[in-house]
Parts: C-alpha cells; structure tokens; sequence
C-alpha cells in the first residue's frame, strides 16, 4: 500500500505532492508523479529521494496501465473528463483511486464492480467539493445527535485573492485553478429548494440573483448558485430540509461585471469566432454589441446603452481594467468566445511571483431543537503562501494526501463509490486539516 | 414519374395534399399520403379516387421500404430529424425527395450519391427556408443582371394571424405550425453580417435586439435575428454584401413578453422539472421567479420587480392573457420548462375553427448602380381561408407540389441535394404561386 500515483503536476498539485514527499520517510511511501509534461512532474517532486516523476497519458492506455499496476493507490488530479479512464485501468488492475472532482454518471457506473472487488472509489475529497461536505456533515450530523431538526442549510465557497495581492484589480479575482472552469461557470441550470419550493435559475439570470453574505470578521460577500443542489438533499440527509443551496462564493461587485459578459455571449463555448488572427479585445467585444446603440460606434458606449451602466460606473471599471476594451491583438488563431474570453483574462488574471490567493467558505444551518429555531454559522478561510504554494493546492490537495494516509492506515473502511460525508473519513481529516492551520470556526446564533 | 408519396399529414400537408389530389386527374398522379395516423392520412385525401392513405413510420424501415420503393418520388413533411432516414431509403431506392426543411449537415453528406443517381433532393422549398430564398434570388440575380452591386440584404418572415382572428390576443400569435419549434426558437446564437463586421447575438439578447420593420400597406412589425444568416452569404453569392441578416417578424411587442420567458428559463427543454403532476400555472411560473423580488410573495410582483415592468404594461398583459398566472392545473404528468409552457400557451394559442393565420415577407436590398445607391423592398402576405387552410400550410405545401409538377415535366434539370436557389426553379414556382394569389409586391426606393 505504500506505492502511491499522481496523476497531473498542475497548479492544484503542489501541496498534496509536498505533503506526500514530506510523510515518505516515516511512512515508508514511494511517490510517483506522473503528468503529461515529465518537466512539471520533475519540477513538482525536486530533489526527494522518495519520490520520481515520469511522463504520464491516460491516453496511452498500455503504458498508463503498466504505471497503475506499480502502484497501490492512485491520486487523480487530471481533468474530470478522463477520470473514467483512469477508474477503468483501476478496477481492471484492483488499485484504489482517490479524486477531488465530482462524481459522474461514469464514475457512480463502476461502484458495483469497485465495492465487488474490495476497493475505495472516493470523489469530491478536495476542498468545494470536499471540505464543504466534510465540515457540512459534521455539523449536520451533531445536530441530529443533539435532537435537532434541520430547517435550512446553505453553503458558500470561493477561491478569491487576499486583500494585499493585486490592490489595483476591481474585481478582487485572479485564476487560482482551471481558468476554463471560472469561464464556463453556472452554465445549464442551478436547482435549489428554497422554503420548501423547487426553484430554477437560468444561466441568464445567475449572476443577477445573488445572495448577500457577510462572513463573520471577513466581510460581505456575494454568492451565486451552483448547478445542483438538489441531489445533496439526499446525500446530506436533509430531506426535512425547506431551504438546501450550495452555492459559489465571490467579492462584492465580481457578478454584476461578469454578468455583462454572460449577458453579452462572451461566455459561449458552442461556435468558433470569424477573423480571430487579426482580432484586437475591442473587435472581440464589438462583434457582441448593437452598433445600432450608440450613435458614435463606440464599444464603452454601446455596453452602457445595452445594459443601463453608468460610464464610471463598477461594472464598466471591472471590463475596462481587464484591457477588453483595448486594442491590443488577442494572439490566437481561433476560437470560440469562451476560449478567447480566458486568453484574454489570463493577461491579467494569471497569479504573479509573490500573489496570495484566499479560500473563504461560509455555512449556514438553521434547525429547531426544544421547541426553539437555533442558527449556526461555520467558516474557513485559507490564505496561499505564494503563487505555487496556494491556499486553492493545500485545500484542495491535502484532503486528498490524509485520505491516503488513512486509507494506509486501514483507518478508512468504506468501500465502492463514495464521498466523504462519513464520520470514518470526514473526522480524522478535518482534525488534521485544523493541526495544519485549515479550520472551521464555528458559531452558534 | 407519376406515383408520388406524401409523408405526414400534419397541419403543414393540408394545402400540398390538396393541390396533388386537385391536379392528379390532369396529370394521371397517383397520391399516396402516409402518415403514422392512418386516420389522419385519410382525412387528408377524402373521398378522391387518386389517393390512397396509408399507415407510414420511417422507423419501420423495411415497410418504409416497401412504400418507397413504388412511389417515383417522395414529400416528407415529417419532422426535419428523420429526414435522413427518408432520404437514406430514397438513395437506396433511387427516389428522387423533396422537403421544406433546413439542409442538414447529413442531408449533405448524401449530395454526392444522390448527384451520382441522377437524383434530385430539393429542400428549403417551402415558405421560410423556401419561397424567401426564391423570391430574395429573383431580385438579387435581376440587380446582378442590371450591372447592380450589392450592398446588403435583409430578410424577415413571420406566421401571425389575421387581423380579425382572436381580436383580444395580446400576443397577435398563434401556433400555426409545430408548437414545440416555437418554444425552443431562437436557441444557440444567431450569427449576421452587419456593416461589414460579423456579428453574434446570443439567445439571451434575441428578443431584445429586434429590428422595426415597416411593410407599406401593412404597417409595423419587429424582427430577430435568425440562428445562420452567414452560411446564406456563398449560398446567395453575396460575398460583396456588408450587411446580410435573415430574421424572423413578430407582431409588435411580441418579442418584449417573450423576452420575459426567455430570461425566467421557461424555454429550457435540457431538463424535467419536480412536481409537475400537481403543479398549477401560477406554481410553474414560481420555480423561476425570485421570491425575495417580491415580499408579499405574489408572482406577478416578482416578474415586475425582476425585470422592470409595470403590472399593468404590455409584458404583463401579454403573460396574463396566456393564464400564467392562473391556479389551473397544467395537466401533464412531467415535462421540461420548455414542454410545459408549449402546453400551456396551447390553451390559448391552438387555432380555432374558423380562425385565420396571416403570413408576412419581407425583404430589403440596397446596392449600388451607375454611383448611386438604390434600394428595392418586396413584400408578401398571405392570409389563410381557416383553421385548415392556413396561410402557412399553402406557403409551405404549394412550393413543393409546384417544384413535384416540374420536375415531372422535366423542367429541373438540377440533381443532387439543392435548394430553390436557381432560376430554373424559382422562376416557375413562382410563376405560379403569383397566379394562385401568393405574389410578392416589389417596389424600388
């Protein structure tokens, strides 16, 4: 049990992959890190002894294969997509996988055949998802303890900037993680249950209907849905629940801006632009606007026309800083809007030499015990060291590394598809995580 | 060349079928009509002793087969989805086929086989893919032929209802075709030329970014933008336009109280809504409505205070009209936001006997001739004889019978698949159609 696969050397890597070489030693592990880019898995591991790095492709399936079957537990940090992959070579050569991402339709498919075979499939054991539902769980579970009954849960997280890193950007955001995912977010439709009713918003409607959140010593927020909350009443247990909305966490005034261009198309991943070589940001914009909405043609004018902003207003500062009203050339070949929308963001979005980033997670629980309605609130915040070691790597890595030892350990005997809303994993990680200075502090109201 | 089968005999076929049965004694025709309603393919042909009805379901494909096999050529008005498997069997059974439908990208992988045959797969041959094609290529060649450079292109057609039907239908709109395609319209984003830049709107701007469109004689409508007006540029040969859209035309304020459905996500069908068995109008209005817009909790306040509206404007008005606001039971079982609002505006928007639909083209051209700039708009109305007869049905079926006689008389020489963008087609057809009362009015500006 002591060989252990990581699968991809990105930015969301460098935590879980320092944690591990750091515990080799005592626990006598050998670490692999495996990536497309064996330069970024070899600048991942440096110089341990304990640790190598090769070129790894989930789509080179025999060598993939050969890379698994060494191993006794594998850690997955590629894109969601490919996890199917990944979990098949693990059930045909009997190695347990571990993952911070969603569970898919493909994924809840191979439970039968993983549990069958003695081994653990455990997802969403990062930070949203994975701290959220390990931190939501204890809570929920220590009220039911007390007799309580829960009213309503609702929870919030983001991966932000710290207030000294880039005091110049309005919109107190960089890239933390995939800079696709912050592009394409919200899109399809959020369902939640809100005093006790079925509700749906509509991409178009998303970053309109935010939720004001104040975190206790940290300040307001703002918070837009995510997909889907619903399928978490079951997994919670909250069935008696009136209110369940998980949602995502950002600084006051980010949705109104992104709102814009959700609003505009910019966010569209369907087609692929016309004439994008020779595209400057300003063209990129233009090709969005009514020209019909300002007289004078010019792009600042139509945006304000279009959606009733002011031109020194909050919205038009956040576009006009991110340079989409520039005439610099985008500097691609092709793509859709989506794609040119990140390339161009990434020129001010990607984290510099020094950057801090800033996790915030904030939950709400209301439930009656004794005939009251009781309140509490729990929040976590997590500040990076640098631009490499974030706080988005150690909150979502390190889940991920303790489960490891855990599962070493034989601490964990949950087998098949699963999420760590049981207390056998939940508990010993969160305590962990707060000895590591990542903890809830909790508040009853 | 005289067998000829009719697939569908939906609301569309009424008029096709008739002109076929009208024509057949003339011409020895004999009609069959099939259709997965029996039923219905019989009351489509009557008592004629020149048709037949038959059971028909192009997923029964060797009876398909079997009816193909006798007939010389074939009209499918089925859904446009299946047109591939007609066509499939058409190849097989060296049949030539004609449609009303939008070229698929599989209706074009056939172009080559089909050519090789000597097989003619004419679509967009009816009224919208169809007789705008044919009635915008006789101007355009005509302005070509004059020595005339093109400057742009607009297009507009609209299925409304006549003046005296339903005078207290805010909406001036009823379903005169297939109900579902009026839901979903307007989906993914709607690409144009505009002042020689391409432009994209997508489907959440659609139906605020219409166009006002006056037809003289007729008065005011408003139009949005069609999903592809740039794949009609090489197909129109008007590489040298700077502004070329194709939009479809609404009554007056029509597009605003969409708009409101639009936003609230009514027309998403990419999921089932909880709870539909019970739910009334007013609750399936709710689950997309805000609850915190409105804190007496009241739908209508919500939907004014959402999107600005005053309870007693246009918008309102149009939505009330419609009983979305009413405590009727929806009566379906479950469905998507989009299924449940096509039932709903069903109540209300399903023609009446007696009732009348009104079909609107419209098209402007500019282009440049000896220096100066000239302008040419042609318009064309259509009112239908009832709930029958519709409009739509004669624009949709006419051209089609009309391009089946010709072709009998060996008058289209083209072969593969085509649309009636050639002379050799348009000409006759609307020859034609001008003496059966669908003409369009031409005049220069």
């Amino acid at each position: 049990m002591n060989q252990i696969l990581v699968l991809g050397a990105g930015r969301s890597s460098s935590a879980l992959i320092s944690y591990l070489i750091k515990n080799a030693p005592s626990g006598q592990w050998q670490v692999t890190v495996g990536d497309v880019s064996e330069a970024a898995a070899r600048a991942r591991i440096g110089t341990s002894p304990h640790a190598r790095a090769i070129a790894f492709s989930i789509e080179n399936t025999e060598a993939s294969r050969a890379e698994i079957r060494k191993a006794d537990v594998v850690i997955s940090m590629i894109p969601a997509s490919l996890h199917p992959l990944v979990a098949q070579l693990c059930l045909s050569e009997k190695k347990h996988l571990l993952t911070a991402s969603y569970v898919s339709e493909a994924m809840k498919s191979f439970a039968k055949e993983a549990e069958q075979k003695g081994l653990l499939f455990l997802n969403e054991c990062g930070l949203d998802p994975g701290i959220d539902h390990m931190s939501a769980m204890q809570v929920i579970h220590k009220i039911k303890a007390e007799g309580g009954q829960m009213i309503s849960f609702e929870s919030f997280t983001g991966g932000l900037i710290a207030p000294e890193t880039d005091p110049e950007n309005p919109w107190r955001y960089k890239f933390t993680w995939n800079p696709r995912n912050v592009v394409l977010a919200g899109q399809g439709t959020a369902k939640f249950l809100q005093d006790g009713k079925y509700k749906y918003i509509p991409y178009q409607q998303l970053f309109k209907r935010t939720t004001s959140i104040t975190v206790p010593g940290f300040g307001d927020y703002e918070g837009y849905a995510n997909r889907d909350s619903l399928g978490y009443v079951g997994v919670y247990g909250l069935q008696e629940c009136q209110t369940v909305l998980r949602g995502t966490l950002r600084n006051k005034g980010y949705c109104g801006a992104w709102n814009i261009l959700v609003q505009l198309g910019c966010c569209d991943d369907t087609y692929t632009m016309e004439h994008v070589a020779t595209m400057s940001h300003r063209e990129y914009m233009s090709a969005f606007l009514d020209s019909a909405s300002s007289p004078k043609g010019k792009e600042e004018d139509s945006v304000c026309s279009m959606f009733g902003l002011s031109p020194n207003g909050e919205e038009m500062k956040r576009l006009s800083w991110s340079g989409l009203f520039s005439d610099e050339k985008i500097g691609l070949d092709k793509g859709t809007p989506a794609q040119i929308l990140e390339h161009i963001l990434t020129k001010k979005w990607k984290l510099s030499p020094g950057d801090k980033d800033f996790i915030v997670m904030w939950h709400r629980f209301t439930y009656r015990l004794g005939g009251k309605q009781k309140e509490i609130q729990a929040w976590l915040t997590s500040t990076g060291d640098d631009e490499i070691q974030t706080a988005m790597a150690k909150t979502v890595g390190l889940p991920l590394a303790i489960a490891y030892k855990l599962l070493l350990q034989g601490k964990i005997k949950s087998r098949g598809v699963v999420i760590p809303i049981m207390e056998e994993i939940y508990a010993p990680i969160l305590r962990e995580l707060n000895e590591l200075g990542i903890g809830l502090i909790e508040r009853e109201l």
